[in-house]
């Protein structure tokens, strides 16, 4: 080794020890006849001093020393006179007998520290230099220990890794493959995989009981801000297993995570359905991190019963708005009665933006003094917006927000403007951490434009045994055992429990509008091995590029993957894609047809 | 759960237990009025018996289960008369009270068993059917344990993993690239990695310090027995080492391995120079679980010392091919006097086939009387071949097996005779490990055919300081400091300490036939990234497919990869690579231009 110790270990203990070091130069200050420097590494700072007095000479060189000099240096540890409680190394400091220059720095496009004025372009050009700075290094040392701490576990419980392979059989269902042209295979592709989905399920065949793997996925999608066209998966599958195994094995995985990592020991996850979430939330990733749930002051799917007793809330008052909703429903923001007209109308413009696109907001203050005051007062009478109160249970101080129109749209537009006052009222802080299972997903999604079902999870996706007479009545409303994991209204993972049955699988492929052929030339060798003998079997995948960034506090994917790329999913960096030579081409049988 | 517990654990201790299993019926055995079904699952395999006088229903319906079924059982743990100590659950049997078939399965096309009756095709088509089979889950559950050992013993080391790109820029220099055309960047492809070489590197730049990864690379060569287009490393790099460290640390990883997988403790690695590996041995990667190493007649590349003495031990006495030769070398292989006739031919035949190229073979029979009979007696006395029996420290019974001709064509014919000679005297069994480093490689080889020199290891490889002076005079002569570790002559890693001069980089990709231009176009942001302060360091990669194979004592990689490639690079099970659809290719802004 070229050096003794690292530049974060040395203490008080270390005294009077002649020491080697290496590692960057942070800064160099010069006080008196003093010349301190900061030598960085991964593990610290350690900051040497040189004096002008003892060694004229060698405090002269260090002067001129750049920011970024790689250096190596010999000394003595001594103790400080102004000790830094804030450092680990803060109570010493060495005194150099003598350096070396391994290697002179050109100066850095931007600072490397903590709060760095490099913007986003460059830090990314020059990734190597950033990757230097304390917060992204502390990224990717918890994404390490979050993939040991996984690996470990699962392990302990028998799961074994298996690497799947990455050049596979493109197929067209799901989202856009990357493919490989074949040198040796003319005119033939592989494909890189969107996820090992299917490689998963032939080892649940082969009797492989516990897999997973930390695998690299990957999608050509038009990238949105946060989505890379490679990404990680915590991949999982079980055997002779119900969803609640799966449920629990994985929220034991979690757990162990927060409890390891963070220190915090966390309860019995929160479970709630899919229809809860949307009725309740308006979302199937509900940030539970503060209650706020919607109520509805008049529902058109509420079953008979209750919407008769609904609909006097709101209907007949000649208040077209309402009497011609699907739905009317709205939050209780505790507390925030005293909103200025300012507030409020920010509010309005907030739900109004095309992205949220609700016509507008209807309020009701409570005043503190035992009044309320609405936005609709002309339609409804101090006893009706009384009766409103209730429903929502508010207290003088409260401000009830309520949103009408198309059941869908208004339950997503409220949840938008529930997330927003979630933050302004402080709720959705980073180091609360509010697990939840979305369980009981519906089977199919409708889509309009193609007019046919597609499979919500995937198509090999179980639906609930007691929901199966449904799918030839009324399938939109099937349940699947399908499942999310949602911590703080970030989806981390999800899952399902697969069909095993090969008339189920038929039926399904034949109501997702395959024909037999197709099914078969999609998914054939699955089905195949389907017919060798499959076990029940499930499982789940964490995104682990959000998992990281979730323990790290942060919103951005990006921070926590080592080399990442831009949204056009260029790696600016080394410059790539790029264009290859004309032989490649030729050898891979391409021709590159660009107008 | 859909089983209290797995097929491998019950005993003697679970007796009278109600249990229920889940699992694959290996066979079914009808004796006397009882039916024997053997039920299978990853963990072993339990005994199910059926009564046909108890309840004969049950019974019947139990001698129709096929092999393969997939079932779930009820019953009772029950002693066996006839206990079986070769299996875990020997002692024990389950006395079934009913049992449900969860899936039926076709007849495997092959037998499930240890040693199938399936060929090397019909495996891979049914790949996971053959996965089921003992010997291959065994592999896989072997390549876990080592890289779960590989990954915590680096960690605690403080090696972090990183998680480098897999779509990275393409490079012309080394093997071929697997690219993959960029639909956002029309015209412009990404490369999958040869192997995260340029990206380790910046890590270290980054001040990383200590990095690991267990990662896939790819390479699009031409497929030879044993070769994969995908293949896993453990690719390591370490800041502020000398090449000493890194053989220490991962020596040290080797050693854990063998003790924690295994049980095998080992002594220090044997390290051996590239010069002294082809001379004693004619391979840089020997095989060193037997001696036999070579001994010199003659040669012209020894120093004229020994030379003088070494000519008259061969030359002057009309044998021409021994006059005109520039080496004569041999090996002893003990105990061997007696080969027949025909045992010699063999061996002759065997060093004159086209790939060892050998023109002939001359031998020394040193009888048990202690007489010498050579093939050579027409041209050298009794006492020319008593010296030579003695250079060979031959005793009587022992065999001298010699080759003449060009020095490197020679020595590797010989070390092809030396290997077949340890595999017929036993030498190189599967259960002895030899480790040995091989240091000190040539910075450079020189091609004929380009007539330039190429970096034997890579580009970044440095120079041993001392040779530095060599780089003007004698190239071929420079000695770099990089290293291979090999153990029972099977390349399993290698490394190299890195140029992190400039200067010095430059110097090297002038020697190597590179312009500015080239060396910026290629290597341009590592290149770049050197420029702000790069550390000392080097680093090292595993073949971890090979490792696997290694552990598990057998020659192909193919039966440690749960879904390999055929050596055209396909996938039968799945069919791939394929053809893709003509809206995929025009979305990709390709055509494919197939003759």
């Amino acid at each position: 080794m070229l050096r003794t110790h690292n530049c974060g270990e040395l203490t008080i203990k270390n005294i009077d020890k002649e020491v080697t070091l290496c590692g960057w130069v942070q800064r160099t200050r010069e006080l008196g006849g003093m010349t301190f420097v900061d030598l960085r590494d991964r593990y610290g700072i350690t900051q040497l001093v040189f004096n002008m007095d003892t060694n004229a000479g060698l405090c002269e060189q260090a002067r001129q020393l750049g920011r970024e000099y790689v250096i190596s240096v010999k000394g003595t540890v001594t103790e400080r006179s102004n000790k830094n409680a804030k450092m680990s190394t803060g109570d010493i400091e060495i005194t150099v007998n003598s350096f070396e220059i391994l290697n002179e720095a050109k100066l850095p496009p931007f600072t490397i520290e903590d709060n760095t004025d490099g913007g986003d372009e460059l830090r990314m050009k020059y990734r190597y230099l950033d990757l230097r700075r304390n917060p992204v290094r502390n990224n990717l040392e918890l994404r390490h220990q979050l993939a040991m701490e996984t690996r470990n576990y699962l392990s302990k419980l028998k799961f074994i890794e298996v690497e799947t392979p990455y050049l596979i059989r493109s197929t067209p269902e799901g989202a856009r493959d990357f493919v490989v042209p074949s040198r040796m295979n003319p005119g033939e592709f592989y494909a890189l995989p969107q996820s090992p989905q299917q490689y998963k399920q032939l080892l649940m065949v082969a009797g492989y009981d516990r897999y997973f793997q930390i695998v690299r996925c990957f999608r050509d999608e038009d990238l949105r801000a946060d989505r890379q066209p490679e990404f990680t998966q915590i991949d999982c599958e079980m055997s002779f297993i119900t969803q609640e195994d799966i449920l629990n094995t994985f929220e034991g995985l979690t757990k162990q995570l927060f409890k390891s990592i963070k220190g915090i020991r966390m309860d019995k996850f929160t479970r709630i359905s899919y229809a809860d979430a949307m009725k309740y939330y308006g979302s199937d990733k509900p940030d539970i991190r503060f209650d706020m749930r919607f109520v509805e002051l008049k529902s058109i799917e509420a079953d008979a019963a209750s919407q008769g007793s609904l609909f006097h809330l709101t209907n007949g008052k000649d208040f077209k708005l309402f009497d011609e909703a699907e739905i009317v429903v709205g939050i209780n923001a505790k507390g925030c009665s005293e909103y200025t007209r300012k507030q409020l109308d920010e509010l309005t413009d907030f739900v109004k933006k095309p992205q949220i696109g609700a016509g507008g907001l209807i309020y009701v203050r409570y005043n503190p003094d035992g009044t309320l005051k609405s936005s609709v007062d002309k339609f409804y009478t101090a006893d009706d917006i009384k009766l409103w109160a209730e429903k929502f249970n508010a207290e003088p101080g409260d401000l009830i927000l309520i949103l009408a129109g198309k059941t869908e749209k208004t339950q997503k537009a409220l949840n938008e403007l529930r997330l927003e006052m979630g933050s302004r009222l402080g709720l959705r802080t980073n180091d609360t951490f509010a697990p939840l299972w979305v369980i009981d997903f519906p089977l199919f999604e409708w889509d309009e434009e193609t007019n046919r079902f597609y499979a919500k999870h995937h198509p090999f996706t179980s639906p609930k045994p007691e929901d199966i007479p449904m799918l030839d009545t009324n399938p939109i409303d099937v349940r699947a055992n399908a499942y999310d994991l949602v911590i703080n209204g970030v989806e981390i993972g999800g899952g399902s429990i697969r069909i095993f049955n090969k008339d189920l699988q038929k039926k399904m492929f034949t109501m997702l509008g395959f024909s037999d052929e197709e099914a078969q030339a999609q998914f054939g060798f699955l089905m195949n091995a389907f017919e060798f003998g499959a076990p029940p079997h499930g499982g789940i995948a964490f995104g682990f590029d959000r998992l990281c960034s979730m323990f790290g506090g942060s919103e951005s994917i990006k921070d926590f993957i080592a080399f990442p790329k831009n949204n056009s999913g260029r790696d600016i960096m080394s410059d790539s894609p790029s264009t290859i030579s004309k032989e490649q081409l030729k050898e891979l049988s391409l021709k590159v047809n660009v107008k």
